[in-house]
């Protein structure tokens, strides 16, 4: 979901004198941009120089955002602007690094030949104790053919690889878990299967990532199918754990009992289906949902949802609206019940923009400008890994939607996805639920 | 090659007077124990406490020489006896790590989206810059099927791990570079190929570690067939490298003239061969070889060597004889000519003494206890991704033994594999060919 991505910090000089910064801040609004930041490098006697982040939509409204701080004359002058983000991202985001000291032949001794020898014997004998002697269960390979990368489609696995990147990244912040980028030259599900497949001793899970639909489905279940270890589709369940934790917020923010409510998602592609399944898991009778696409129907009543034909008889049924079509004004103002609860979560525009569903009548509305979900998948695998668990789960995905909400501060959708806490809580909540169901099968 | 591969670590009280370690020593050496490091840990006026670290081939050794220490008496105490080898490797050796903090949102941004998508299209318009802007230009996959892990055989890609681990764990101590283990749950050549291949675009390099004769020689050549990044069987070329770079070392210390010299390799496995190899491509012109194997005499031929029927006949015909064949007293003394040159490389027993041959009549003698690959991977590849290289050739490696060669001390057989500088000197001579390869291509 692209999101006022182009993302510049200018370095500008203004005169020392109350009102400038405001100029500043105003030519960039006006001009279309978002202010970030704002770092105050050096206060002068005459002059103050600053930071400024901007955001904006396209390199057109960059361009226009520069000229018009350009044209503001008055002392105030733009000295630099630079990208940050292309910067940060030299030399890549994440390193694989020894987690020893190799600094004396004795070091090397034990970590590498001779003394290693003893350490394979070991897992030889009993392959069991591979996950405490090698790095193999804190390990999750981040797959994708690169046909869905974020909101940019099919840009192949080489482009896609920054994102991969970043979600290696936060798993090591978030939970220390080794993420391992893999790319794969080629979209055939036989082969993405067969690859992983052949690779999969080395890793304690799999987060399929940015795989495009409809082959995301087939590769995800044939995946779990033949792997012992936990697979997940972050498109569609990290996305839906995460939407759900919303819904969960949202309703209590508006006094609505969401298991007694009924639900309506409009847009049935991975994502969206995955809400839905999601929902019924949590408990929820009613789950309609409005596609374009039959196969998404037919798909939507597999998981034991309703299709309704038309947005405005999905409007008319459903007690709170999801939307993730990337379709923006999709939904009219007039199709709002009183008392609604809707979450329309297209980026960079919404379904509605919460103002109109607000004054239609909604009771809560919300874009999806904070459902991210980075709130999910790293807590997600982290309960996963400690409960050594064979698969993922929908009561684990319900567990960790519920961990999030219940994280979440009175008024608000989501919990600050930079909280540590807020992983913890969902990896004890995924855990939980993963050895009661390990205790449960034995 | 195991080599004395059982290590533990002795917490020994002795009384103060001097003469007590020499008795532990002792008692240690006539039960076969090696001694690594001897560390002081507390010395009191009564007793002093060491921790004292033993090498043993085997749990029967290891035992008799627990005894023998437990049987000294005379206030020598064995306290503890621990396993430093494995409890270094608990969690394993390796951790996927983001170079980057992510500590505010506006960090979060830039790592991952929105601000990420921006870094995406700039790949998606031109590719080259994954090298800049992603971590697959430093990154080298350390790929095994786990059919001849170390000297200890076919034990399977799990079992391997901690080989692949601390090879990245080098990796990134010596050079810098992010070595990813990639075990695979098949043997067969072409799911070996094909899987690689498949997973490639993540690579800027393929290091083939422990893979089995003969299929790594096919495994090896299709890959290089068939991707534009370098492909390395560390078993053979790296193995070669260093032997290559002993090889020269050895014959400076006895004042022979190597690439006059006739040349004899004992042994046409997976290492053999590619020595045999590298021998010609140093510019060698006679070089002999001698194995059981009709099949491996036949590749020798190809590689430019000539074969030999007879033990005996190879070390009458070769100045510089090297053995790799596993077993201990191969070389009889009376086959030793005088001023020859001789390297019996098998671990953790060579195929003769060098005392022996040096008695015999050689000029210089070494065993392979010295020779150990650690010194030259990392550095080759840290060479090839620097110059960009779309493959490793033998000059380069050529150039690497001769830059080990070089910086090998006057008397030494190779340098210290922990002077950083070695790896350093490795990288610019392989960048240097690299690159000069490069422009004569262009």
């Amino acid at each position: 979901m692209p999101d006022r991505n182009i993302i510049r910090s200018l370095f500008v000089e203004t005169p020392s004198v109350p009102g400038n910064l405001g100029k500043v801040a105003t030519a960039i609004g006006m001009a279309g941009g978002d202010i970030g930041e704002v770092e105050t490098v050096q206060v002068g006697p005459t002059s103050t120089m600053r930071n400024i982040t901007i955001h904006c939509d396209d390199h057109e409204q960059l361009e226009q955002v520069l000229s018009a701080v350009r044209e503001l004359g008055g002392g105030i002058l733009l000295h630099t602007v630079s990208d940050d983000v292309l910067r940060a991202h030299e030399g890549g985001k994440i390193q694989m690094k020894s987690r020893l000291d190799i600094r004396s032949l004795a070091d090397l001794r034990r970590v590498y030949t001779p003394g290693v020898a003893d350490v394979c014997r070991t897992i030889q004998e009993e392959p069991d104790k591979a996950r405490i002697y090698t790095s193999i269960g804190n390990s999750v390979a981040i797959v994708t053919d690169g046909t869905a990368i974020l909101g940019l489609g099919d840009i192949g696995p080489l482009a896609g690889m920054p994102v991969m990147e970043g979600k290696a990244a936060l798993f090591d912040r978030f939970v220390g878990i080794s993420g391992v980028p893999i790319l794969l030259d080629t979209k055939d599900p036989d082969k993405i299967v067969e690859t992983v497949k052949q690779i999969s001793p080395t890793f304690g899970g799999i987060l399929l990532e940015d795989i495009g639909s409809p082959h995301c489905f087939e590769v995800e279940a044939r995946l779990k199918e033949a792997l012992s270890i936990p697979v997940m589709h972050d498109d569609q369940h990290g996305t839906a754990v995460v939407t759900l934790a919303a819904v969960i917020s949202a309703c209590q923010s508006a006094g609505v009992q969401l298991k007694e409510a009924s639900v309506g998602q409009i847009g049935l592609g991975a994502a969206g289906l995955a809400i839905a399944r999601m929902f019924r898991a949590y408990g929820i009778e009613r789950v309609y949902g409005a596609d374009k696409s039959e196969v998404a129907k037919e798909r939507l009543r597999e998981f034991g949802g309703e299709p309704v034909d038309g947005l405005s008889q999905l409007m008319e049924r459903a007690d709170i609206v999801v939307a993730t079509t990337g379709v923006p004004g999709l939904i009219r103002p007039e199709w709002v019940r009183p008392g609604q609860v809707i979450l329309a979560l297209s980026n960079p525009k919404p379904e509605i923009e919460p103002e109109v569903a607000l004054e239609a009548g909604a009771a809560y509305a919300a874009d999806g400008r904070s459902v991210n979900n980075v709130l999910g998948f790293p807590g997600i695998f982290r309960g996963v890994l400690n409960a050594r668990a064979r698969e993922i789960t929908h009561p684990m995905l319900v567990a960790a939607a519920e961990a999030i909400a219940g994280y979440t501060k009175k008024g608000e959708l989501v919990p600050h996805p930079l909280d540590p806490r807020v992983h913890q809580e969902v990896a004890q909540a995924v855990e939980t639920v993963a050895i009661q169901q390990k205790s449960s099968i034995q």
